[in-house]
């Protein structure tokens, strides 16, 4: 298989709730005006707690300078992505982190690299710190073939292409803390559009980010765990691909005939990470899921944000994927 | 003919150029998302030097607490129009502030009464000081039949019926200050839309108001009178119909299919009236042009902004009005 560095260089950013009015110009230039921007990569994801932006180097020149209300992760993330190129030796029929769990998720958490996953309707991405590149490639060298895009060409690389050389991580077998979950009752869709419709949806979409919460709700109690829906949407607009993750109650405000799923029209069921924000420095988490999922064999979204994390599973699967998780919470993880 | 004083309580605000980014959030909702405000009454207009938005009270709430970007004018203001039931007796041909220039604006003018217009492509709004109305309902009510909107319906009044009491404005013959005029290029259109299509031309309107300063650009520059073209767009939303003024450039960019203009389809030219910022106090500036127009017969469209006046005559009058203008200039006009 094909391992696929890009070539965006990202910076992962969060804009508290009340902030967001202050970043409203700067990111509908970044959602609907194209033309007017060199910003390649851009994600935004609402949670109760804030809202992440991963975004490249030209994105992130558009964003006001730092403010109260902007929390700047200081590293440079580089998106790596799994390319499927043909039938894989995998026999596994599930799609999205479970189909990298074993090869690319579990390797790096062993090695201590830390993972910022983003699943969007087209691809994975996997973002890790810059500085860790060349314990990636080192790691993930003898499963993958690696590619490093330059302007757009995809050149072949191995760890001695990186300049900081070979800086293993530390490799004391720590045991990863076991994070409590949240399983909220919302059902969601990951779904996609022609780019060149996204202004049909525009003031649907800006009514939806910009303006859904209204200024009495109170963002705090929202964010506790004893609600049975949490609000989570989630826009990206890479590479020219757009890919939303709204749930079904968002998506009803939508015109039908413009976004559209893939073909089974799959409905999935949010688990959530995290009793406290889960910072940048922990590795192992993603994998602490997906890897029960691979064993599964249920195909899985993960998206990261500033504070929590997030997979999402299809509905049938969810009651399993709750016994799941409540028996590795129980038992101590046998290493 | 009967003269509407309308139930909207409104202030005249100017954002600046740089400050226009704090303010996308608020107007961005006051433009597009007519579900989350009350506001009925919205009128923005960019110029060279800044960006004149008349609002009514709920509109003005929206709008953040005093900033220094943000200036408004002390007092509130209320919109008249005059309803044109049937035919009226004037043989006038003309539309616009020409028809109502001799039985409004220069009473008014007489009387000392500032007043503030906006055309817009449904009517003629003439806003006047709410301290005002008293004077301008005794002034104007031997040639109209007057009546006050009040929740939606319409009563019959007369000057007594405002609690100030006639309060004559002091009635000197102040010889009135003739202000320099600026004829750039620009032919204008003005247009409207069926507001259920406004979010489909979502995108563009929001380019065009909210991103076509180049932060490189010199504003000041463009204000100055040198340059043979102006910046100049105005969008309105009042009481659920949509009014746009625009460039022809301007104009090229929106879909040709959605937005349209009185059945002749005229260009219009502007003439700015001001050298200097005119401010809210000096009166007869409206008259001043709309007088000669009348006389001439020439239809026009009046929009006054923060700091300039703005008068749209016919393309192919432009020449007249031209001769016309530089005459009142040489000669001081005879009382």
């Amino acid at each position: 298989m094909d391992l696929h560095i890009l070539d965006h260089r990202l910076r992962v950013t969060s804009i508290s709730k009340n902030g967001l009015v202050n970043y409203t110009h700067p990111l509908i230039k970044l959602i609907f005006l194209r033309n007017r921007t060199r910003c390649k990569f851009f994600s935004l994801t609402e949670t109760p707690e804030n809202y992440t932006v991963v975004l490249d180097e030209e994105g992130f020149k558009e964003l006001p300078p730092s403010s109260e209300h902007l929390q700047v992760e200081g590293s440079i993330w580089r998106p790596l992505n799994v390319a499927s190129n043909g039938n894989a030796s995998s026999s596994s029929q599930a799609v999205g982190v479970t189909k990298i769990a074993k090869s690319v998720i579990a390797p790096l958490a062993q090695q201590h690299v830390s993972v910022f996953m983003l699943s969007t309707y087209q691809t994975d991405f996997i973002l890790v710190r810059e500085k860790d590149l060349s314990v990636v490639v080192s790691t993930l060298e003898e499963e993958f073939n690696i590619f490093k895009e330059v302007e757009g060409e995809y050149m072949s690389v191995g760890c001695k292409d990186f300049t900081n050389g070979l800086q293993k991580n530390g490799k004391e077998a720590i045991q990863p803390t076991v994070h409590p979950v949240l399983i909220p009752q919302n059902q969601f869709c990951v779904m996609s559009l022609d780019p060149d419709t996204l202004p049909s949806i525009a003031t649907t979409l800006i009514d939806v980010l910009f303006y859904s919460n209204s200024p009495k709700e109170d963002s705090e109690s929202s964010a506790g765990q004893d609600l049975d829906c949490i609000k989570f949407f989630s826009f990206s607009l890479i590479d020219g691909y757009v890919s939303l993750v709204m749930d079904t109650e968002a998506q009803r405000r939508f015109p039908a005939d413009l976004l559209f799923t893939s073909s089974s029209g799959e409905l999935w069921r949010m688990v959530r990470i995290g009793g406290q924000p889960l910072g940048f420095d922990e590795c192992g988490i993603v994998a602490q899921i997906s890897q029960p999922l691979a064993d599964g064999d249920i195909s899985a979204y993960y998206i990261s944000t500033f504070s929590f994390d997030h997979a999402l599973v299809p509905e049938e699967d969810i009651v399993s994927v709750t016994d799941m998780l409540h028996h590795q919470r129980k038992e101590p993880a046998a290493t």
